[in-house]
């Protein structure tokens, strides 16, 4: 009985972190009901582990609340086609079209639309992988895919361990190699697990890495070699807030490897900060796949006042390009310079490429000794002295003391929690007695 | 490859209804979209096979057009608890309370909400049973189950077999037993397969029938006895057109026999006549099963907007008493009025109870022989006179020969529809040669 709590007791540990801890703290706010109304003080803990954009609710609220948003109609109150209605996913087709810069237009058959990106890791787990089959994962990678492929699919991740060392003047820390893909495979292969695909996320969560045209290149090339389907997660491929960052979707690119077996995702909940409206899409040229997939969005439905909702608010191109994008990107760059300027002045390295909400940070000699027992009581004791950041070991990090910082919170939370932060190192590094200024959001005059 | 595909193949089979057809011509109407603007004419195939109810959008689209139903708070735009926003679990709450008579009031956080009814078998059958193992469940049935519980959760469905026949006074058609509850129960034990789970449907689909306090006491007890989950679809609870109907939701019982084993489930998809807008609820005393299934929430989550139009719209009961379900009522009983009238004219025999969409029709004398291929011939000869009925194998009833006939349509369609019945079955029976009159729909002033 109750065969989920053993199910998910078989399923790979991971410490407290994302997957669990997402609703600490994250409902303070406005104030709509006694959820809203915790106000985080002094007293409150302070979530720096959970990835939600906080910086650009006013913009959002104002565009959502606008007349034309509330539309209600027999179609929209039917039984929908389960791939998502047409007209949101001819808006799909275009949007990804523009925003992935697409050679062609993307086309709406190949669009199914559905609640979010851990619904659509589960419904293409369940289709492309039979009980125990599994995917090949770079670690550190977001530890809640390992549930979502599991939960229902029983599917498996077979890890790409990465490491930080530099080993020559073409690579970075954990870069993912040709070599360490076939390096994976083979060990599966030899250990009798049958591995059907390979998942990358760009821009990289938790790294933050984006892939070069010819890093993706190479790794659909592997894939295609072996047959591997290959799901791309580009859930913050918006969030690109470093001019000097090229970020380059996998539909970009001309003459993909094997379109048959590449599926992209994409979803709202990084790139317009909203992970409480449920809207993920699937972009795959394989109709098999796509059918497939949509015949278990009956489980995965989204209401069709949301799906006008989301179409509205994609065909906006004008508030997207003018108001929503270049603010997000401009209050995400503040809260990251903040930060890292904070970590700097701590002396402590880190990792960030210009893209995502989050800052890998290297706190390995604030450990006694290179284990996770040692990253999960520095954990703790972040929890204890009220601020939550995620351990490396949710990520499957080989090497104990990264972290995941998210910054993108208001200017006062962010305060807050890097004060408590740094209390947690202040023994072990040289930190400031008071936190330093930290201007940090609403750098630009609010448009709309 | 392409799992699901293949797991589809393995699953009972099932000939066309509701499950398949439901796209079919539902999206006639208003016309947001191109889906929209196919309007019905003597060209269309009218669909009296899907369970909608088509009979109030105008007082949907008023209601959920209002200006209170369009906010956006941050608290709406982050991550949900999973099991549902507070605010909407406590309207869910008292609710149910309300209208199922509850003699105490429920409890919100025995409530977990998630995007429609489907979502919840699904979550249920894999939080409830290992792979393999079973629920029973009377026939005939709403045959989408099979399907909820197999796809995700591999989960098969033990046939508690009807028939029609009437054996004693206090007997109807296709009754259900304690008797052959224990005898199908000991029939899978023989065989091997292990039952974990009786699964109810009141008001019943497609029978349209309801059990009575006693009734629903005598399965609940049997089910203890056998220590057997017993899921409660109350889908249709409000959809009690007929006052002389009374209906007993499982919630209203005193004492129930075995609190921790009885999940409760509905919708708004038929009783607020919105399929589109995804959104069902669980009750359940146990909260491992509460937990369990919120677990999997992730997966079938629904818009913090929609959860916000939710809670308005349930705790509208000025609207609800006094404008939606009077109207609703009055309709569904003028069409199924209209419906029944045309069925004895035609001398075809039929159950119906006052509640819910359809009519359970007994076509069996017009099949040339007893067999399921002449029912899919007959369903096939509607088809092709472009009306679309369920055919009773759908429903996994025993008997070739019975039909579900969906009656919440509007008068125009529903007119023309009956025509093509007349017309298939015209060599067969006593037909009239023009349809009747049907003045069906909006018998009364609109209001609000």
């Amino acid at each position: 009985m109750f065969t989920l709590l053993q199910k998910e007791s078989r399923a790979p540990a991971t410490c407290p972190g994302p997957a669990s801890t997402q609703d600490l703290d994250s409902n303070y706010g406005d104030g709509l009901e006694r959820e809203c109304s915790r106000k985080p003080d002094q007293k409150g803990i302070i979530n720096l582990g959970t990835s939600e954009n906080k910086l650009c609710f006013d913009l959002l609220s104002r565009r959502l609340s606008q007349s034309d948003m509330l539309r209600v109609e027999p179609s929209l109150l039917q039984y929908p086609d389960w791939r998502g209605h047409q007209f949101l996913r001819e808006e799909v087709a275009r949007f990804l079209s523009f925003y992935c810069k697409r050679p062609t237009p993307l086309k709406p058959e190949n669009v199914v639309v559905l609640n979010g990106c851990a619904s659509l890791f589960s419904a293409l787990a369940t289709v492309l992988c039979e009980v125990g089959e599994a995917f090949l994962i770079p670690t550190p990678y977001y530890g809640a895919i390992t549930q979502h492929v599991y939960l229902y699919g029983h599917v498996r991740l077979v890890c790409v361990y990465l490491d930080s060392e530099v080993t020559g003047l073409d690579t970075r820390p954990f870069q993912l190699t040709v070599e360490r893909l076939e390096m994976a495979l083979q060990r599966a292969n030899s250990e009798g697990v049958k591995v059907k695909g390979l998942i990358l996320i760009n821009p990289h969560n938790p790294l933050g890495d984006i892939y070069s045209p010819g890093e993706l290149r190479d790794y659909l090339e592997f894939a295609k070699r072996h047959e591997l389907h290959v799901m791309v997660d580009e859930v913050y491929m918006l969030s690109v807030f470093e001019k000097s960052a090229a970020y380059c979707s996998v539909l970009s690119l001309e003459g993909l490897p094997d379109p048959q077996r590449t599926h992209v995702m994409w979803a709202t909940s990084k790139d317009f900060g909203m992970s409480g409206l449920r809207f993920g899409t699937l972009y795959t040229e394989n109709r098999d796949v796509a059918t497939a997939v949509a015949s278990l969005c009956r489980y995965h439905g989204l209401s069709g006042l949301v799906q006008y909702q989301m179409a509205q608010l994609l065909r906006d191109r004008d508030w997207i390009n003018q108001v929503y994008l270049p603010e997000n990107h401009a209050r995400l760059k503040a809260a990251h310079t903040y930060v890292a300027g904070e970590l700097r002045a701590m002396g402590i390295p880190f990792l960030s490429r210009g893209a995502g909400f989050f800052i890998w940070v290297d706190l390995r000699k604030f450990l006694p000794e290179a284990t996770f027992k040692e990253e999960m009581l520095l954990w703790r004791r972040f929890l204890d002295n009220k601020v939550l950041l995620s351990c490396g070991k949710t990520f499957e990090c080989k090497e104990p003391g990264w972290f995941r910082l998210v910054f993108s919170d208001k200017a006062h939370r962010l305060c807050l929690g890097m004060q408590r932060v740094r209390q947690v190192l202040g023994g072990k590094s040289q930190v400031a007695e008071e936190p330093r200024s930290c201007q940090t959001q609403e750098p630009r005059s609010q448009r709309r």
